[in-house]
């Protein structure tokens, strides 16, 4: 989805292609701007290690039509610093790059890619960690390199919400230093899976009350994330999740 | 309760009969000082939607007794600002933002409807929306007017927690504009509803180890809100409450 | 754990013999500098109410070895104050202080009794209170009395993570303020409790996609906190854990 748009070279017939699907056998690909180096070969459809879901994977998109959409995936921008007596008030450096991952997780839950992408840098890297059951963490499968993958990942790869399903990846008790142009964070995070339960035929039966649905937290650990601030705005260079449990993939 | 506290002008009387009954029945009310545009007619005895549990309503309310009160319903008042030298440290206009979400969440758990009224000014909006099986946001009902309004809903249309019963309504990751005397914030929530064991008559079983009882995630969506600094501190002026999943009423 | 490592008077034999046991039976102890003013006589093997958990205590320990260690359970050390011009950012006392509480709940989680002892004077005080069926919070022990006791109980009376567990407290909705040399936070925490599920010795069965494991909220409550500003580093001086629901100890 979207893959045409926003100057993606690789054409709609292909990315359809490319896309993983709902048996999640394994895709491989190339494309000009997803050099083989970015993605690593045999990289395929995946489950959501805090950001790919365990679930058959993208197919039509899950724009909410409608009124109101929660802000927050659109390419954040730095506002211009200025003290806190101008019309702006000055923005912490530590609040901004709390906000690049407060973007991470609404573009993770949204599965916008476009947005996701734009938040790290031509160079970095993500590397998903998993515990194993001895306690120690082993990097699960190698590292995505570059914004253009991270956005091909979050559009191909990410297992899209079936009717009635949406995600948090929810973060907290943020670690943050920041020194000069560069910044960590480090935060936890719990990933609840959302399923709103479909309205029967004939209506909710009498006496239904209330919120109908399911919010189940499936995934917990650690983010650990390096960023630089360049050309104005703080873009993630190293983006580690540690995850507290084996995550499976088919065929790895 | 507290309907006759702090200035309403309804009688003691009426307000007992306006209270939703455990049954969920709809009621209907006037009242000088809530008008029937400040809450559309026909509002009636609601689960909680974020602030609405679904439960039967009101009924002796849920102070707990005794030592100390988690703090944070009180009404928030703007510090004097200061320079970091002073001996209050300047708290900055997004961490204020931040803490009227704060305020909010707590109002809305502890049913403290005259905490809650107070952070909103007197034509401030809440709306809810919920997600249909489409993935489309509609709105619930109409919205909500006025402080006022807003605190005659906590106090009568939110359901009351049982016995042992208890529930956090939290938020992550905030995005937080400030420009000037206006403000919008975006977050994350996540309600989790929690209900204590009961020590039974003879004293908890041999064995019983660790707190007892449940938290259970029940509801999930974002908050979206816009703020303006009025007098010295800031007032909710728009609440959208988007809910990831369908909202049923009774009669609704 | 580490009882003999960072000055601890205590000899390992003794120490061995102190930690609580799988059973929860009863433990006391003695030592020249946990004296039995700072934690009260009789107290022992205890579950974890937002950072003592509820099974079987102390035994290894849960260093995860290998690779990307989760960083945020060093002491924090306060960065010297600079405007937003030099190379380091300003970091607000609101942010500081609320980092305090990001290495509490890290600490906990890992059971690392010296990050947690630092982060509180030597007299300062933590009390659990509990809430009852009726509502109200009551006291569960005596207080613990100063960092070096804090330590002490980090790692004697905190029950361990089995294979393939771990914890995540966290906190949200933070109301801080600050005044000179003296900050009180109040918090939300939920506790969530990690099981990995383990690989099965002929590995993952067909079709097995996805984190393996399971999160669940087990606790919930406020923390409510003060600080004070020494030596220009803020510690606790006095921690109140308010409990959701009833607390069982063994013995108590």
């Amino acid at each position: 989805m979207a893959l045409d748009r926003g100057g993606w070279a690789m054409p709609r017939r292909s990315a359809a292609r490319l896309k993983c699907s709902s048996s999640a056998t394994a895709t491989t690909y190339s494309s000009s701007r997803v050099s083989s180096r970015s993605i690593p070969s045999g990289y395929r459809c995946m489950p959501e290690a805090s950001w790919l879901l365990p679930q058959a994977c993208w197919s039509t998109g899950n724009r909410s039509g409608g009124v109101p959409q929660p802000r927050g995936c659109d390419i954040p921008r730095r506002r211009p610093k200025q003290t806190t007596m101008g019309s702006y008030a000055m923005s912490s450096d530590e609040r901004q790059v709390q906000e690049i991952l407060a973007h991470y997780v609404r573009a993770a839950d949204q599965r916008n890619g476009k947005a996701q992408g734009s938040l790290f840098t031509d160079d970095a890297t993500v590397q998903i960690y998993a515990k194993g059951g001895s306690g120690g963490y082993r990097p699960v499968g190698e590292p995505l390199v570059g914004g253009p993958a991270v956005r091909y990942a979050t559009e191909n790869f990410m297992a899209p919400h079936p009717e009635g399903g949406a995600s948090h990846h929810t973060t907290s008790d943020h670690l943050i230093e920041v020194d000069g142009d560069r910044a960590h964070i480090n935060a936890q995070f719990i990933v609840f899976r959302i399923r709103a339960a479909a309205r029967p035929a004939d209506g909710w039966p009498e006496g239904t009350f209330g919120a109908q649905g399911t919010v189940t937290p499936i995934e917990s650990g650690y983010y650990d994330t390096d960023l630089r601030h360049i050309d104005g705005v703080w873009k993630i260079v190293h983006h580690r999740v540690l995850l507290d449990m084996p995550l499976v993939l088919p065929g790895a």
